[in-house]
């Protein structure tokens, strides 16, 4: 079964009010998540500042560890250590410690935008992929076969996204018209979508694949299609939607 | 006071569960919002396919009608047109009446982005401003000072990332780690934050202020600070926040 | 008559010894040329520092005064000062006065590229009018014909990479297979071709034409190339042509 | 010593002219290089459409085979291939085969420039390294130490732009102003100079190194700097300087 996502303790309220319940009756439990309603945020690097985890370290057919370890360690690693640094930056900078303005504070606004994608775009590729995979099902499958017609020219359209991109190949879900969208993003600051929530990610950065396919690219993101956590997906694309 | 947000279906259902309550005696008012909760969004272009009428023709002080005229009906406007040709070539495509590839399919992938950020920046942006500005407010008041120190170096601070902007300058909440950013946009799809939410937008285009101002950006930056409507930012900033 | 390019130093001695003829025997008005040999480019900004004169405060037309005279004082005059700034920071820098590295310089890096690419092509684009236009000539009118099939077609094809553009539209000449291209470039330092010359050159920013057109790019666009001072693209074409 | 770069036919006759010898006198072998004075040019496959052979299939203590190969072959071999179909398709177009104009076009006219400059880089990569290198020497010495203070000087800032670049690092000579500028580059098309001269061309796209280096791209970038072909990038400086 799906998890429905954790309410906030606004909602909670709001709606006890609607319903004409004190928020007294209201238990402790359900008034837990304050830090955000998004599954998969809640132990995001852009929260905590540490590393995720991984779920695995290789994925038999897709990705050996070999590919896996300096992906997450240098280059997921990487991000992250970069975007606390500059949290620290902007955190000194706001506190006045240091005037406001310049070329390194120019460089840093820029920066922190690169880094911020990285770090997410890199957690939730390693963690929507599975070695035990099975089918698109649920809220997902219907909201795919609607949009494109069939998972399979979903997955058609979507490798000619990753296909076409130098950073990475994505289905969106743009969470204000609610649809959904296969997008090429060459950078990690290029070819974002304001308020577009990643369900798919697929990183086609070089790093991603270079150790287990050099140059067959082809290969990896054919096979990547196959190797997905739809639950994972699925739970995604459940926690923003109304 | 702030309206709360509305809840969706599933929220009330889902609440009132843990509640012990059983959905038949959810009045069905409470359910009303099936398409989306976010207030900015449900009469958006990118929703409907067509324009967001304008709250105000022009705000004097800031900018005269024939600054907002051509760009409301041509940049807004030439952005959501394309932006609704594109999903109809999308959804014939889709729907199996093309074959998916080639160069005009790369292009409308990059394009489709391009678009989709400018119909809802320039809806942000128009709607964010008031000739009768009062004071930033309730939960944004509290979170910019918390951020930035206080609202004034939170201003001297977007100043910065309009000025090094060839596009949008925004202060822009992070969905998944809750901060707040400002953030310097140089075309409509680069320097974007994936599931970063614009609550105040300036358009720092050419377009937006060369009737006004010619090129006296700064002048069009300082005073734009002066006209937002901080009851609409409070409400942008509420409706996504946990 | 086309004025041919000066030749330098080393050139002149060099053919001098392919005919056998002592260095000796060359005048010295021959060997005047020794700071460049592209006529655009003895007084440009990024050889002087200084702003290199307007031929023309206005192009009846095409351009009033009022459309000329912030776009030559603020975008190119600007981007010539921060180019210059940049200059006197790299001389501090690889003079060893400071380290290398760090934020500030990483900006300044990127920020350079930037401002140099305006600074010389807001030249060729000031350069490049004239009020009293006459038709392509000579060498230029041949090459065009032969790759575009004729005036007209290029001429069409160039206003599509206009107004394709968000920056500058182009024809450029690759100065390694000598072919020529269209080219649209969304900001100065984006869809630049290594080792390309611009010979005709569209500023299609918004502060180019704002203030005569506002948003009817279209039409500026086309009465664009019919004021192109083809004397002068001519000579640009013969610089660097073998 | 040096070889001097070819003539053109052109800059024959016309120091002739200036000699006051007569174009008949001139021997046929001082008329041979119409093509193009610049050596780096000749063979690229700008101008041939065929692959420029490899110098060496391996630098030893550099590149291995292993890592050489897939680069040469699928990415330089990638780019020419799809470069030479675009300007098939531009010639069809110009030729007035089909309408100019569409969702192709606008791909084309973009992608062509990204094509050209992965050409021609990957070429002056390949070409500028040798396995077994000397110095930097003659003319290429003196500017970069008068520019940069020292060779080391200039290595320690060119290093930096590597690091900083997700494409290329380079050495660039201003053919404008003559100055030499080390520049950081993201994609193919972006941070490019208009008129620059690429002399030193590292390419840290992550497929040029993560073979041998997988995430040690400081390793890779300290190497590559040591393995330089003076000969040829002191070639390259002379073949456009005056």
């Amino acid at each position: 079964m799906t998890t429905p996502k954790a309410l906030s303790r606004r909602e909670v309220l709001q709606t006890a009010g609607l319903l004409g319940i004190s928020a007294a009756v209201i238990s402790s439990s359900a008034l837990a998540a304050e830090a955000g309603n998004l599954s998969f945020a809640k132990d995001s690097g852009l929260v905590t500042g540490k590393m995720k985890p991984l779920k695995y370290e290789s994925i038999p057919g897709l990705l050996t560890k070999e590919q896996v370890t300096p992906h997450y360690q240098a280059h997921y690693g990487g991000a992250l250590k970069r975007f606390t640094t500059i949290e620290q930056q902007l955190d000194g900078l706001y506190q006045g410690k240091d005037p406001l303005g310049g070329d390194a504070l120019a460089f840093i606004h820029k920066d922190k935008v690169n880094r911020m994608n990285s770090v997410l775009l890199h957690e939730l590729y390693f963690d929507g992929l599975t070695p035990k995979p099975g089918d698109a099902n649920d809220d997902i499958r219907a909201a795919l076969s609607k949009r494109f017609g069939s998972i399979d020219r979903w997955s058609e359209d979507f490798k000619v996204c990753c296909m076409a991109a130098n950073g990475w190949g994505m289905l969106v879900r743009d969470v204000v018209n609610g649809r959904l969208y296969n997008v090429s993003s060459d950078l990690h600051e290029i070819g974002v979508v304001w308020l577009g929530q990643p369900l798919v990610v697929c990183d086609v950065y070089e790093h991603a694949f270079y150790v287990d396919y050099t140059n067959r690219k082809q290969e990896y993101v054919t096979k990547f299609a196959q190797f997905l956590d739809w639950n994972e997906i699925n739970s995604r694309f459940r926690s923003l939607a109304s």
